[in-house]
C-alpha cells in the first residue's frame, strides 16, 4: 500500500491559482481557480494531487489527514519586495512624520536609509542575524511562505556582503524560501556624499563582482529617485549587474517621476517597483517588454500620502501586477500581506481576485519562483494556508487581525493558532 | 505575612496614564505618565501599588511573580464605539465599494445597515450570542479589555431587545467589560421606509422605556445623518432617552455636515462620534460643553476616503478626543485598536502620546468607566498589556501584526502568545 504524507480534506473553498506559470495580466488576473469541497494530497513536501471528486479523495491513503472544516484554503503568500536585514527600528522618524516632517526631508538630513546604515555597521553580524531571523519567523506566522529579501542598509563593501551572508546563513535552515537581492545602490552613504561617483564605482567594480562570484544574490536592485540615484547611474549599475549574470529590478518612480519605468523596460528588467508616479509611456513600455509591476500600497499608506500607483490603468494596459509589503523600518513597517490586500482593494481598486493573483503567482513570477510556488497544483511545493474564514473575499475585508488557522510550508505546519 | 495575588516586575517602560479621572484635553493629552524599571502590585483584580523604587518592589510579597523582561506595559485599550452584535459579515458590499459603488448608494438601495437587520432577524438568538461571544473573545486577544457595544442591527422592538439581551447574557461571564448602548435609531428599517414617523414612535414609546426599565443599556445613540435621522428626529429620540434616565451619544457629521456636533453640545451628550464633517462652530460648542469627540479613523480608511476628522483643530480648541475602531460589518471591519493608533498617527496627525490617551483614559471617560479603567493607578482594575516592544512609540509604528505578549484583565491573563 502506497501511503502519502498528508491529505488536507473538507476544504470549503480552495483557491488554486491554477493556470500558466507566467505573469497574468488584464482579465486573467480575475481567474483564481476556485474549487469547492476539495482536498489536497501532499507527499515529500510537494503537491501530488488536488481534487473535488469525493470518491477519488476517499481513496487517498496518507499518514496524516487534516480536516479543513469547510474553511478557505489559499496558496501561501509570496512577498516579492522586502528589506528585512536592518539593525534597528525607526519609530522616532515615524513620529517626526506625524508632526509634519516629510520622509524626503528626513532622508536629506541623514535620516532614513543612511540612519539605518549607520546602525547596521555598528551591529555585530550575529546580532543582525538573530534580529533578521526573528523577522523571517514572523512572515510565516502572517501567511507569507516565500520572500524576496534585499540588502541595502550596509552601503559599504563589508556590510553589504555581510547582509547577504546573513540571508544565506538563515536560508540554510529556515522554512521560509528566501530569494536574495543585492541593493548596495539603495542610497549614497554619508562618507561619499561629496563623491558619489566613487561609491558607484565601488558598487560596480567591487560589490557586484563579489556578489555574483559567490552567488549571494539573484537580483540587483537600484533606488532610482530624485536625490538618490539618477537614471544614468541606475542604468550603469544594472548593466554591470547583467554583465555579471545578475537579473535586475528597479525602485522606480516612487516619490517622483524620473523615467524609471521606461528604463526598466529598456533594460528588460524582471520588475519595476513602487511606480506611484509612473508615466503613461512607462506603463505602455512595461506592458510591451513584460516587466512586472511590483506595487507597494502599504508604503503609500505609511507615508501618509493619498497618491497611490495607478493600478487600474496598468491592469487595463496589460501590465502584470504583483503586490508586496515593502517591509522596511522607514517607509513600510509591516510584514502583513493581508493588510496589503486591504489597502490594494480600497486604494488601488484591485478586486480580491486580482489582489490574490498579485500576491501569489504574479509575485512568484516577479522573483523567478513561478515553477515552484504561487499556486496549488501538482508538482509545486505544498505551501498553503488554512484560514479562519470561508470565502476569499473575506481576506481583504476583515483587517488588522491575523485570520490564519494554519500555515503549511513544503507540507509541514509552520504556524498554527493556539 | 500578607501575600498579594500578583507582581509584574522588570517593566522597562510603564505607561500609567496617571492623572485626573476626567477627559484630558490639549497639551494634557501628551502626559502619559511613563515610568522606567517599574513594577505593578495586584490584589483581588485591582492595582494595589505601582512603583519604580527597587527596594519597595523587592519587599512586595505575592503568590505569582511575572518578569516583564524590560518590555513595554500599557493600560488595556478601551474601545468606546463598537457594533459587535450582527449576524453576518458583508464582504460582498466591500467588493462593490472596490468596484466604485459608494457606501451611501449601497445603503440607499437597501444594503448597509438594513442588510444587516434582515440577516439578524432571521438568526436564532443562540446563534447570535455565539457569534457575538467569539467577536468579544477576539477583542481581548487584540488588547482591548473594555468596550462600549451598541445594538442597532435589529431595528424592531423584538430584535433590538434581543441584541441587548445578548450583550447582557455574555456580560455575565465574559472577561471583557461591556458597556451597552441602545441604538434602535441606527437606520429606518425596510418596513417603515414610507412611514418613518411610525418607526420613530416605536423607538420613543416602546423601545426606550423597555430598555430603561430593564437597564439593558446605559446610553442611547442615534445615527444623525442625511438620509438617516434628521437633526430634529435625533433630538426627539435623545430627549426621550434622557427622560428615561439614559445618557446620550450621537453619530454626528460623519458622511456630511448636519449640525450633529452642535446638537450634541446643546443636549450635553456624553459624546459625539465620527465628526468628519464637523463645523468650526460644532468644535467650539463641543469644547464649551465638554462633549467628548470619539473619532473613528479606521472607518474613513475603510470607506476609501481621504477626508479625515479634523483632530488637530479639535485638540487645539480644547475638545477631548477618544479613539475607537467603530467595529462593524459595513464601514469598519476591524477590532484592532493598534491599527487605529497607526491611522490616527498618519491621518489625524495624533502623536503616539495623544493616541494612547485617546484610547485609554479618554475612551473610558466617553463611556463612564473612568473610575475603574483607563489608567494603571492604585484602586483601578488591573487591566494592562505586556507588549513585544520596549517603547510606546513602537505601537502605532509597526502595523498589521499583533505585537502583544500578554493581556491582563482584572489581574488574570486572558491572552498570551504561544
Amino acid at each position: 500500500m502506497n501511503f502519502f504524507d498528508l491529505v488536507v480534506y473538507n476544504i470549503g473553498e480552495l483557491v488554486t491559482m491554477d493556470g500558466a506559470d507566467q505573469p497574468r495580466t488584464g482579465k486573467e488576473m480575475a481567474n483564481i481557480g476556485v474549487l469547492e469541497n476539495a482536498a489536497i494530497l501532499v507527499d515529500n513536501g510537494k503537491i501530488v494531487a488536488v481534487s473535488q471528486d469525493q470518491n477519488t479523495i476517499s481513496q487517498w491513503q496518507a499518514k496524516e489527514k487534516i480536516d479543513a472544516m469547510q474553511s478557505l484554503v489559499t496558496p501561501g503568500f509570496v512577498d516579492p519586495h522586502t528589506h528585512p536585514v536592518f539593525a534597528a527600528s525607526r519609530e522616532k522618524e515615524f513620529c517626526m512624520r506625524i508632526r509634519g516632517v516629510k520622509y524626503e526631508e528626513i532622508a536629506k538630513k541623514g535620516g532614513g536609509i543612511r540612519n539605518s546604515a549607520r546602525k547596521l555597521r555598528e551591529t555585530p553580524k550575529n546580532t543582525l542575524r538573530d534580529l533578521t531571523r526573528k523577522r523571517l519567523n514572523r512572515f510565516l506566522a502572517l501567511g507569507t511562505t516565500t520572500i524576496e529579501a534585499k540588502s541595502g542598509y550596509g552601503l559599504s563593501y563589508d556590510s553589504e556582503i555581510a547582509s547577504l551572508e546573513v540571508l544565506a546563513e538563515i536560508g540554510q535552515d529556515h522554512a521560509l524560501d528566501i530569494v536574495p537581492t543585492f541593493m548596495g545602490a539603495h542610497e549614497i552613504p554619508d562618507e561619499y556624499r561629496s563623491n558619489r561617483e566613487e561609491y558607484i564605482r565601488i558598487v560596480i567594480d567591487k560589490m557586484i563582482p563579489e556578489v555574483a562570484r559567490r552567488k549571494l544574490a539573484k537580483y540587483c536592485d537600484v533606488f532610482c529617485e530624485t536625490h538618490v540615484f539618477t537614471l544614468e547611474e541606475t542604468k550603469r549599475i544594472l548593466q554591470a549587474a547583467h554583465e555579471h549574470g545578475l537579473l535586475s529590478k528597479l525602485h522606480a518612480d516612487e516619490l517622483s517621476y524620473t523615467g524609471g519605468a521606461e528604463l526598466a523596460a529598456s533594460l528588460k528588467a524582471t520588475s519595476a517597483e513602487h511606480l506611484v508616479a509612473i508615466s503613461d509611456k512607462g506603463i505602455e513600455e512595461m506592458a510591451k517588454e513584460k516587466v512586472i509591476a511590483v506595487l507597494l500600497p502599504a508604503t503609500t499608506f505609511f507615508l501618509g500620502s493619498s497618491r497611490y500607483a495607478p493600478a487600474r490603468k496598468m491592469i487595463d494596459a496589460g501590465v502584470a501586477i504583483a503586490l508586496s509589503t515593502d517591509f522596511n523600518p522607514g517607509s513600510s513597517m509591516t510584514q502583513s500581506m493581508p493588510i496589503v490586500l486591504t489597502i490594494a482593494g480600497l486604494y488601488l481598486r484591485m478586486t480580491p481576485e486580482e489582489a490574490l493573483t498579485a500576491s501569489t503567482i504574479n509575485a512568484a513570477c516577479a522573483i523567478g519562483k513561478e515553477k515552484e510556488v504561487g499556486s496549488i497544483v501538482p508538482g509545486k511545493q505544498a505551501d498553503f494556508l488554512i484560514w479562519q474564514a470561508s470565502h476569499y473575499e473575506y481576506l481583504p475585508y476583515h483587517f488588522g487581525d491575523n485570520l490564519l488557522h494554519s500555515v503549511f510550508k513544503k507540507g509541514k505546519i509552520v504556524y498554527q493558532i493556539q
